[in-house]
C-alpha cells in the first residue's frame, strides 16, 4: 500500500475535491424521522440512532467525498454501545474505500499512547488519529511506529480553531509563538509521510504561515462553516489547488437540516454540493 | 456532598494515605492464574481478564486506598468490551466509597470537551478525569462545568512524567516555561475547589516550584516506582504531611508479580503495605 500521505493525494484527486465529512452526531441534531425509531432515554437507542444517521449519510454523500472523520467524543458519550456504532461507520467507510480521519485528540505517555494507537488503527480500524501534541515526542512517536506498520497516519493538533485556542498556543516562546514550535517538530516528524497537523479555519493569517513552515504536510482544517472559515480563508491552507489539505465540514454538511425537515435528505445532498463546489472555485 | 477538593481530603484522611491505585493493565503483567481462564486472542476475553484482575486487586487492598485510576487507554485497545470492564471496575469503588480519576487525557472544543465530560461523569461515573490544556480555557470549561453539577473534579496535566514530557513544557514563554504558565491559568480554574494539576514525581525541583505556584490545587502525582519518583521527592509536591497530592503507582503497587508467581496476590498487599509505608514517613 502506497504510505499515508500518497493515499490522502490519492483520495482527493479521486474524488475532485477536498471535502472531510464530520461525523459528529448529537441527538438534539438528528432527522426527526430517526429519532421517532430511536429511545432518547437509553443509551444503546441514542447509539443505534447515531449509526443509523451516519450510515444513511454515508449512502447519500460518502462516494462523492475523499475522507470521513468521526468525533469518538459524541461515540463515547453513548457508552459501549456508541463504540459498537462508530466502529460500524468507520468499517462502512472502508468498504467504500473512503479514507477515515478518528477523531479523539489523544496524547499520552509512551506505554499508554501505544494502546490508544493499538485502539485506532487495529481495533476501531480507522485509517488515521488526531494526536494531542502537549507530551512532546516520546509520546507521539507510539503514534508513527503505528501508523507506519498500517500505512495509516496522524494528525497532531497545532492551531485550533476554538476562540480559546491560543491562550496557550500564541504564547510567545523565544519571539516564535507555541504553535510555531509545534509546527517545526511535526515538520520534522512527518519525514515518513505519515504526519498531518490539525490547523484552524478560523485564523487564515496563521494558515499561511503555517503552510511555508510545514510545507509538506498534510493539514486537516476544521471550522468550516460553523465556526467561521469561509472557502477563500481555506484556500491559503492548500500547496496547490484542492493538495495537501483537507477541509472538515461537522455541521453544516451533514445537518444543514432543521429536525422536522421531511426533505433533510435532500437538503444534505445539497450541502455536498455546495460545499464541493466553494471548494473549487 | 462536599466539594472535590474537600471529598478527596476526606477520603486521604480516612485511609490515612495519599496512595493512588492506577489500573493499567497490560495482557502480559496479568497473573497467569487470571490468563490461563481466558482468550487472548478474543477481546472481550483480554477484556474480561482485565476486570477479574481490576475487582481482585480492588478486593485485597480497595479498602486502604482512598483513590483509584483506572487509564482509559487499555481498556479501549479491548473495544467495546473493554469499556464495559472499565465501567464495572468504577463501579465496584463506588460501591466501596473510593474516589477514582479517569486517566483519559481528554481535550476538545467546547461542544465536544461537553460531551468527553458527560462521558466521564455520567456514563463510566468517575469522580475525576484527566484533562489536557492545549486547547485552552474555553476547553476546560465543560468539564469544570460538568465537574461542578456532581461535585466531582479534573485533573489538568500541567507538567508530564515522561521523559520527554520538557519538549513544549519547558519552552521559554517570556521568562518562564510552559508548565508554569499552565499551573498559573490552572490556580485560576480551581475557584470552586475542583480543578487539579498532574505534577510528574519524576521532576523533583518542579515539585517545590509547582506547589508555590499552586498552593491550594491538589496534585495527582505519576511516576511514582516503576518512573523512577521516590518517596522523599514526592514529599515536595504535599502542601501538609499526606494531603493536598495524591501518589499514583500503576506498576509497582498492583503488578509487583512476575505473571507466574503463585502467591500474586500477597504480593499485591505487601507492595500496598510498602507504599503506604513509604508515604507516611
Amino acid at each position: 500500500m502506497p504510505r499515508f500521505d500518497e493515499r490522502l493525494a490519492d483520495a482527493v484527486r479521486r474524488k475532485g475535491n477536498p471535502v472531510c465529512l464530520g461525523i459528529d452526531p448529537r441527538w438534539d441534531s438528528l432527522p426527526k424521522a430517526i429519532r421517532d425509531r430511536h429511545d432518547p432515554d437509553a443509551l444503546d437507542g441514542v447509539a443505534h440512532a447515531f449509526e443509523v444517521f451516519g450510515l444513511r449519510v454515508l449512502e447519500l454523500i460518502g462516494e462523492r467525498v475523499p475522507v470521513v472523520k468521526p468525533q469518538a467524543a459524541f461515540f463515547e458519550a453513548c457508552g459501549p454501545e456508541g463504540f459498537h456504532a462508530m466502529r460500524a461507520l468507520l468499517r462502512r467507510c472502508r468498504e467504500m474505500n473512503i479514507l477515515t480521519i478518528l477523531d479523539a485528540k489523544r496524547g499520552d505517555i509512551a506505554s499508554t499512547a501505544a494502546a490508544y494507537a493499538d485502539a485506532a488503527f487495529r481495533v476501531w480500524g480507522a485509517d488515521s488519529v488526531t494526536v494531542n501534541p502537549y507530551l512532546g515526542e516520546d509520546a507521539v512517536e507510539p503514534f508513527i511506529a503505528a501508523a507506519r506498520e498500517c500505512d495509516g497516519g496522524l494528525f497532531v493538533l497545532v492551531r485550533t480553531s476554538n476562540p480559546g485556542g491560543g491562550l496557550f498556543q500564541n504564547l510567545d516562546c523565544g519571539g516564535i509563538p507555541l504553535y510555531r514550535r509545534v509546527a517545526g517538530a511535526v515538520a520534522g516528524w512527518n519525514a515518513g509521510g505519515n504526519v498531518g497537523a490539525v490547523v484552524g479555519a478560523t485564523h487564515p493569517r496563521e494558515l499561511v504561515e503555517l503552510r511555508a513552515a510545514m510545507p509538506d504536510v498534510w493539514f486537516l482544517i476544521p471550522g468550516y462553516g460553523a465556526q467561521g472559515g469561509t472557502a477563500a480563508d481555506l484556500k491559503l491552507g492548500f500547496r496547490a489547488v484542492g493538495l495537501w489539505a483537507v477541509v472538515n465540514s461537522s455541521r453544516a454538511l451533514p445537518c444543514p437540516f432543521a429536525p422536522d425537515d421531511a426533505d433533510w435528505e435532500a437538503k444534505v445532498v445539497r450541502a455536498a454540493d455546495a460545499m464541493i463546489a466553494a471548494l473549487k472555485e
